[in-house]
């Protein structure tokens, strides 16, 4: 399986990178976790039309350029390039839910903590997150290996259950580690860490990193707390998730 | 006045380029037409406080970008960098225009073909166009030089009066010449050029261009109808409006 981070920065993108979004694949599926700000445009041609899309929340900075994916599918549509619609999993929030669910290039999927995508090679399960809406985090199986991706939440206990033993923890980390408890419903690099080292994770990605400061302290203050390999979104565009050879 | 192209594209961005959003700006006064896919990455800092935003309707390669604004108003407030609110002018449309009536960083404001806008150096009024939602062109006043921005429209008689001797016409060219009238609420580059040379306007923008296809087959085809100077958007990153050198 491959990860490729098509945004990283939360709350708001600038010049040279977008806010969260992540394009999953192996031979068999390819399907984007999240679309926020500027995430459309650095889809490459040849993923614009996915197998399934899940959108944790609807936060603008992890959904708003679906609506770009949209406009693209009806385009594609009218020129005679696209028919169908993709299946899009996310929560019933009573409005933009119900806008996907209207579209005619989309097939809307409620999504909530009974939700299990079960593919070829993907089995895929959700957490209901600590956070100001309705938002989950996400377990991917692909070929033995676990990747979780928490979305934003604050640091909860059965997250740490949930994410056990991943292989790759992809943790929101919003905040510098002078921030943390001060912002709720957000974790710092401090508390990723911890969900990390707590979890038995054998790699970090920090992820959903602010769009301001010197977010290097990130990884800085993450390693004072867990010992394993840790990735700051940001370096890393392709993540390559191999049992055997273990190359992320 | 200078006007700095942020994004151009109709429907959905691609890596080079935005949708929908225009920074016009004097000595006076600086605001932002329009917000669609890809804007706010590329509005330099010292624009990111505009003194006022209008959206011209609720389509959303026009105005998604403006909750990346919000995000970082909100941000810049919690950092101590940001007080008070930006006046946004945009359609009520019983959503959208209530998230930013909402909005602790935005001041709502309705539009509607009343709404004038009178500033120091600025004058600016609108007419509803013919789209398949509400929506205005908008004629900007400066300096005795009248500029006209169409958004989204299909061709209409009260739009060539209304745009009467612009110095400056943009033009919305969704449409490539052999889809003239084919698609409801657009122009094609056949009519922009007719809207330029039917209002006398002196200048010709063609914006809202397709993200498909050649481009440059746009203003070959628009040529052929108005002889005034054209531009095609993409070429043009910041357009100068002067009375005297005229140096657009």
């Amino acid at each position: 399986m491959k990860i490729k981070i098509l945004g990283y920065l939360s709350a708001y993108p600038n010049e040279k990178a977008a806010c969260s979004g992540y394009l999953f694949m192996d031979k068999n599926e390819k399907f984007i976790i999240d679309m926020g700000f500027g995430t459309f445009s650095r889809l490459p041609d040849e993923f614009k039309i996915p197998d399934f899309i899940i959108i944790t929340h609807f936060h603008y900075d992890h959904f708003s350029d679906i609506f770009a994916l949209e406009y693209y599918l009806k385009v594609q549509k009218q020129l005679g390039i696209f028919q169908g619609k993709i299946p899009v999993y996310a929560p019933e929030d009573g409005f933009f839910s119900d806008i996907i669910n209207k579209s005619d290039v989309f097939d809307y999927n409620i999504l909530n903590e009974k939700t299990i995508i079960n593919k070829k090679t993907f089995y895929i399960n959700f957490i209901k997150n600590y956070h100001s809406l309705e938002n989950y985090s996400v377990s991917i199986l692909n070929a033995d290996l676990k990747t979780v991706y928490t979305s934003d939440t604050g640091y909860y206990e059965k997250l740490v259950s949930f994410a056990e033993n991943s292989d790759l923890l992809m943790s929101e980390c919003s905040l510098y580690g002078k921030y943390t408890g001060k912002v709720q419903g957000h974790m710092s690099s401090l508390e990723s860490a911890k969900l990390a080292l707590n979890s038995g994770s054998k790699k970090l990605l920090l992820t959903h990193i602010p769009a301001y400061g010197d977010v290097s302290i990130l990884k800085k203050e993450a390693s004072e707390i867990f010992d394993g390999e840790i990735f700051l979104a940001g370096n890393t565009g392709v993540l390559n998730l191999e049992k055997q050879e273990e190359n992320l």
